[in-house]
């Protein structure tokens, strides 16, 4: 058993304004790093900008990050904190932004550095503190030591780092107010992704099962009442505060399990198709059940009877979840892509055996 | 919610050993605190010394470690550490050398400091890095802020700091093979304890309420295997396991809300009676659930329910397990004591209202 999260985790409304005074443990100035508009729409670059001035903390704005953002981006933004002389990176955002902000606190530190050196994680300098703030329900990203980038050749990678933890994350679920239903769904059924992909994980421990289990047992009936709920409707703050628990029980999960095959196979179809994350790994949630039935059986019988759900209803969730996409991948497609399957950490981290045949099973089955 | 628990915990046979290479992170002197023989007895401290000499670390042993450690042995063991030139201290034991350590690394870093400033937490140095290794299953010290010493007025104080959180601790349950039964109820009861008082306190949080209905759920039935043992058995390592793991959730539950009334009416047992920390806690549990059920009765509901079991049940245990001591305290005896108990935050961290006179009514009692 092992446990290693080190990022003060603060929630609840207010809870930036409220404790401002934390931010000056980490310096005088400050990158914020953001996406487009959400951050200034959810109202976290306010709350964050008073936030800072009351300590007299100075900031640039860095706005770059795109979804699914690029080690390109980071790179920019590494060089701007350099230049403006941060001393500590803070992110706004939901996964994208997060994760980027990461990754630019490295560059940061290390002006210059490669692309290989950046993910071979030898870097002379460790990385400036990370303050993160969420303002999505899905990515955990707030606690754990993941970031997930676009290398330069459009693939997506994940590092894991002790380094990049935050030093400390606020999360107000007001924030998520402006997400509108789609997006609430694609970044709840992430996290729920996460509890139940971390608990088929090859290393997962009483710790890593015991958020597991508490994830997805607050997140299951709400993501039911979302998902069941008219398409233009838009979720309370009570149900969006408690998908906000599921996304840091998520996140607390992976944290030392890391996800298995579903997260890695929903990358390509991100890549290729642009199709938004949480739905992605939602895609291959029904092969997983499939799988550890036949591979783990005691572990699936001991994991619904700890959730209080089972086999059908998590599949008949994730089925009304995941948009229909109308995608069929040709078998010359499908072979091009499933060398990058071989060997692969995040498929081998699955109890079980799962084979690249099986993988392209899942392909073929069409999106 | 919050959640702030930097220590990275290790758990699992050969732990120390198996991962010394992370002990070389703090330095290249260390200073071993330990109590007189126990270190020895249960191997921790054989396993510790191979750990360093592995890694090229020169240590210094300071065994002076009393039970219900005194803040004169810290401020012994701080000086030594001083002289020594000790880049982190390194405890080894129950709760008694992990707290002594936590505040040994205090003086350490802080020369000469008095009695006044160590409490008043203005230290001029931030402590030097604490590395834990546990030989109980009860404190749950290795993943808390919390250091309980003697003050040199003979009084019990616990003080609270994120500035002496381990940064390192390994538990291998091996290490308690050797705790009589005894201590092991006392010392398990203590874990138990932390996880109810926990639940019942007014900073309790979904986080903290997690850890405690988890350490609850597997400790209740190894406690009761254990009480029901004949008294010159010892508990098996599997039950020790499970114990081990009880002393962590406790741990994780107690750090953001504290302890309760009975942990802190049990100090002045243990002061003035030398009743071990964990019976002494466990003798004004019933009180504990008695108040709760009038004070909180929704509460209480619901942590009967989460946690699979009963008033009764809990009771029955307390009285099975807490040693009868034939002590009767004088009405001046009691009159005497009241007063630390007024306005005292432990008490007041209970939630509904203590009053002194509730605590004069439970001391009344005898033991």
């Amino acid at each position: 058993m092992q446990f290693y999260m080190p990022t003060e985790l603060i929630t609840g409304e207010g809870c930036v304004t409220g404790n401002a005074q934390k931010l000056a443990r980490y310096g005088k100035r400050c990158l914020i790093v953001t996406g487009g508009s959400a951050a200034a729409r959810s109202g976290a670059l306010q709350d964050v900008e008073e936030a800072l001035r009351s300590q007299e903390i100075s900031f640039t704005h860095y706005a770059g990050i795109e979804q699914n953002p690029t080690l390109a981006s980071c790179e920019e933004g590494g060089r701007l904190a350099y230049e403006a002389g941060a001393d500590f990176v803070l992110g706004i955002g939901g996964g994208s932004p997060l994760d980027a902000a990461k990754a630019i606190s490295v560059f940061a530190a290390n002006p210059g550095m490669t692309e290989q050196v950046f993910y071979s994680a030898e870097w002379d300098h460790a990385p400036l503190p990370i303050v993160l703030i969420g303002t999505t329900a899905g990515t955990g990203s707030e606690v754990t030591s993941v970031s997930v980038l676009t290398d330069s050749k459009g693939k997506k990678h994940s590092i894991h780092d002790r380094r990049i933890y935050a030093a400390l994350a606020m999360s107000d679920a007001r924030y998520t107010m402006t997400l509108p239903r789609a997006a609430t769904l694609s970044t709840g059924i992430d996290a729920l992704c996460h509890c139940i992909e971390s608990y088929f994980s090859r290393k997962a421990d009483p710790f890593s099962r015991l958020f597991s289990v508490r994830g997805i047992r607050l997140g299951l009936p709400v993501l039911q009442q979302v998902a069941d709920a008219s398409p233009d409707s838009m979720p309370t703050l009570q149900q969006r505060e408690t998908l906000y628990q599921v996304s840091i029980f998520g996140g607390m999960a992976i944290n030392p399990t890391g996800t298995v095959f579903p997260h890695n196979v929903g990358y390509y179809l991100t890549e290729r198709y642009r199709i938004p994350h949480g739905f992605a790994c939602a895609t291959f949630l029904p092969e997983l059940l499939t799988h550890v039935k036949e591979q783990a059986p005691a572990l699936c019988g001991a994991f619904y009877e700890a959730c209080g759900t089972s086999e059908e209803e998590l599949v008949n969730l994730a089925k009304k979840v995941v948009p229909v996409q109308g995608i069929r991948l040709s078998e010359d497609e499908i072979r091009t892509a499933l060398p990058r399957w071989e060997n692969n950490g995040t498929v081998r981290n699955t109890v079980g055996t799962v084979t690249t045949e099986q993988i392209a099973e899942m392909l073929r089955k069409g999106f």
